[in-house]
C-alpha cells in the first residue's frame, strides 16, 4: 500500500540486514512513524503494545523476533526461550505459534552456524506468503462484491467492518480489506460502515486511516451501530478478520465481532469472514470453550489517546474517577453465524466440511 | 440520590421562584456542576446540547421551559411557540411530548393571568410524580431481582446495563437502575457491568458516577463485550431505560440497546426494559417504521471530553483526520428480544396484551 505515494509494507529488514523496522500503530492516525525493532525483546514488546498487531503481522513480527533472538544465540535453548517469550505475547492469535512453529521447524535440524540466515530467509518468505495470500484472499472476495454490486445494479455497495483487517494488520493487502480495495480500484461504487472499536478504537483510528488513504469512501460509526443499519437495510455485507478460526469454523475476532454477527443474522445481511489459512486452528473445534481469551489492561477502558485542537497526542481519562473496568478483547462468533468463509483457496460455509473441501490434505 | 451526603434532585426551582437548576451532565464524571436556567431557549438549548438527558428528565425540563415561557408572556401564541421549541429539540424521546402535552392541558383553559402558577404546580407534580414511578418502579424490578438472586441461593447477580437510565436520567431513583440500588440497599449482592455506551459515554461517565457514589460494585466494559460475558454465563439478566416504546412493545433506546438484546436472546439471558409508563406511545405500533431516529452530530463520534493527567478536561480527536462519521442515537428492539417491560404498575410481556393488562384504560 503507498502512504504519500510511496510504497510500504508494515514490515521490513533495515539495510543493516538484520535490524526490523515496523510502522508504529499506536501512534496512527495521529502521526506516520516507524520504529526499529533490534531484539526479540523489542519483538515481543512491539506485540504487547500493540505497536505492531493484526493477527498476520503479529506472526511476521515474531518471526523476525526469532530471527533476532539467534543471532544473539543460535542454540537449542536460546531458540527454545525465545520461541515461549514471543508465544506468550498474546493468547488468542494463533498465526503467533503457526509462525513460531514454521520458524523453528526451517532451523531447528540446521547446523548453529547456518541458523541465522534460514531464519531469515524464512521469515522473509512467510511475509511475501502473507501478501501473496491477502491477494489471493482479496480476489475471493472481489467475487462476493462483484455479485452483490450486480444485484444491486450498480446502486453503491455498503459494505461494514469491524476493527482493523486492512494492510496495517499484515504485512501488505490486508485480509477483510483486500476484497474492498480491489472492489474500488476496480470501480464497483462502494462504502465502508468503519466500527469504532473500542476501546482500542482501531477501526476508527486505523481502517479510518487506510481508507481514507486509499479513497474509499467510508464512515466512522460507533460500535453500538450496526445493528440499527442493518434493521434499515444500509448494509448489503459484513466482512470481518479474524484471530483464530476453530476446525468446525468458529471465529474468533476483536471483542464485539459477536454482535455484529448477531444482528446479521437477524437482518439477513451475509456475514464474512476473511482469513489467511494460517488462521486456521485445526487441533480445536468448539471455539468458545476452547480459544483463550486475553483479558487487556482496564485502562484500555477508562484512557483513551486523542488529538487536541493544538494538535497534541494526549491520553485522557474518560470514566468516573476510580471506575473499575473490566476488558476483554476477543470474543467468539460460532459458525452458525458465519455465511462464509473467505480463505486463500476460496470461499466455503463455515464448517469442518467446508474447510476440509478446501485444505483436503488436513482431513 | 446523595451527592458528597446532600440529597439532589436532578432539576429543581430555585429560592426566586421561578428559574430553574439542573445538574449540568456535560461535566460529569470529572466536575459536579449546575447550571441555571432561566428562559425557554434556556431550557431547549440545556436539552440539545445534553446537559440535560434521560427521556424523563427531559420531559421536565421542558415542563420548566414552558413555564418560563409563559413568564414572559402567557398568551396562547407563545404557549404555542414555546411547545414547539421545546417539542424540536429532541426527535426520539416520547416523555418530551407527554410532559409538554400534560402542562398545555393544565394551563391552556384557564386565564392568562393564572397560567404561570398554574404552570409552575403542574411541573412541580410531574417532577414528583416522576419520583414516585420510579420508586414504584424500583419495587416491581427488585422482586426480579430478588428472584435471581433466590435462584443463585445468595450468589452474586450480575446484571449489565446500557447507558444511563438512572437518577442521573430522571427527577430522583432512575428507571433502570432504581431496582439496583434497592436490590443493593436490601443487601443483596450484586455487580453492575455498565456498557460505555459510545459516543457519548453515559455508561462510562454517568452510571459508573452514579454507582459508585452510591457503593454499588460495578465494571465499566467496552459496549463491544456484552455478548461475549452473556456467552460465558457472567450475565444474570440485563435491564435498560427506554426513550419511547410503542404500545405493542418494541422499544426505542440509546444505540446498541438492540445489540445487546440479540445477544441476551441468543444466550438465554433476561432482557427487561424498565419504563414510566409516560413513555409508551400508544399511537404507534410498529417501533421500526415510525419511531423516528435522531441523527446527531458526527463530531461525538470523531471527538471525546476526557481529562488529562493534569486535571484539564479537554475535547480530542479520536479518528483519522478528515474521516467522516454518522450518528444514529437510537435503535429500536423489537418486543420479541424483551423479556419483559417493568413499569410503575407492574411487570408484563413486551406485547400490546401485556400492556393492555395493566393500562386497561388504553384500550
Amino acid at each position: 500500500m503507498k502512504i504519500h505515494g510511496r510504497h510500504y509494507r508494515t514490515i521490513w529488514v533495515n539495510d543493516d540486514g538484520w535490524s526490523v523496522q515496523v510502522i508504529d500503530q499506536t501512534k496512527l492516525p495521529f502521526a506516520f512513524e516507524t520504529k526499529r525493532l533490534a531484539s526479540d525483546d523489542d519483538a515481543a514488546d512491539a506485540i504487547k503494545t500493540m505497536v505492531v498487531r493484526g493477527a498476520p503481522l503479529i506472526g511476521a513480527t515474531a518471526a523476525y523476533g526469532l530471527c533476532m533472538a539467534l543471532r544473539q544465540d543460535a542454540s537449542d535453548e536460546a531458540l527454545d526461550a525465545a520461541y515461549r517469550k514471543l508465544h506468550a505475547t498474546r493468547p488468542t492469535a494463533i498465526n503467533l505459534k503457526w509462525a513460531l512453529d514454521e520458524m523453528s521447524a526451517a532451523v531447528r535440524n540446521r547446523p548453529r552456524q547456518e541458523r541465522v540466515a534460514a531464519a531469515y530467509a524464512r521469515a522473509a518468505e512467510l511475509c511475501d506468503q502473507d501478501v501473496a495470500t491477502n491477494e489471493a484472499i482479496g480476489r475471493q472476495g472481489l467475487k462476493i462484491i462483484e455479485e452483490i454490486a450486480a444485484r444491486k445494479k450498480g446502486s453503491q455497495v455498503n459494505i461494514l467492518t469491524h476493527c482493523n483487517a486492512g494492510w496495517l494488520a499484515c504485512v501488505d493487502w490486508g485480509t477483510a480489506l483486500a476484497p474492498i480495495y480491489m472492489a474500488h480500484d476496480k470501480g464497483i461504487k462502494l462504502h465502508v460502515w468503519a466500527d469504532e472499536t473500542r476501546p482500542r478504537n482501531q477501526g476508527g483510528s486505523l481502517t479510518a486511516y487506510e481508507l481514507g488513504a486509499h479513497g474509499v469512501p467510508h464512515a466512522v460509526i460507533a460500535d453500538n451501530a450496526g445493528g440499527h443499519l442493518m434493521q434499515h437495510g444500509r448494509v448489503d455485507m459484513c466482512i470481518v478478520g479474524t484471530d483464530r478460526t476453530t476446525a468446525n469454523g468458529d471465529v474468533a475476532n476483536k471483542i464485539g465481532t459477536y454482535l455484529k454477527a448477531l444482528a446479521a443474522k437477524d437482518n439477513d445481511v451475509p456475514f464474512y469472514v476473511a482469513l489467511p489459512s494460517s488462521t486456521i486452528d485445526w487441533t480445536i473445534e468448539d471455539g468458545l470453550k476452547e480459544i483463550p481469551i486475553e483479558e487487556r489492561s482496564p485502562r484500555e477502558i477508562t484512557h483513551v489517546m486523542g488529538r487536541t485542537a493544538e494538535g497534541k497526542v494526549v491520553d485522557v481519562e474518560l470514566t468516573a474517577p476510580g471506575s473499575p473496568a473490566a476488558n476483554p478483547a476477543f470474543d467468539v462468533t460460532p459458525a452458525r453465524l458465519v455465511t462464509g468463509l473467505i480463505t486463500e483457496r476460496g470461499t466455503v460455509p463455515a464448517s469442518r466440511q467446508g474447510l476440509l473441501k478446501l485444505f483436503p490434505e488436513r482431513a
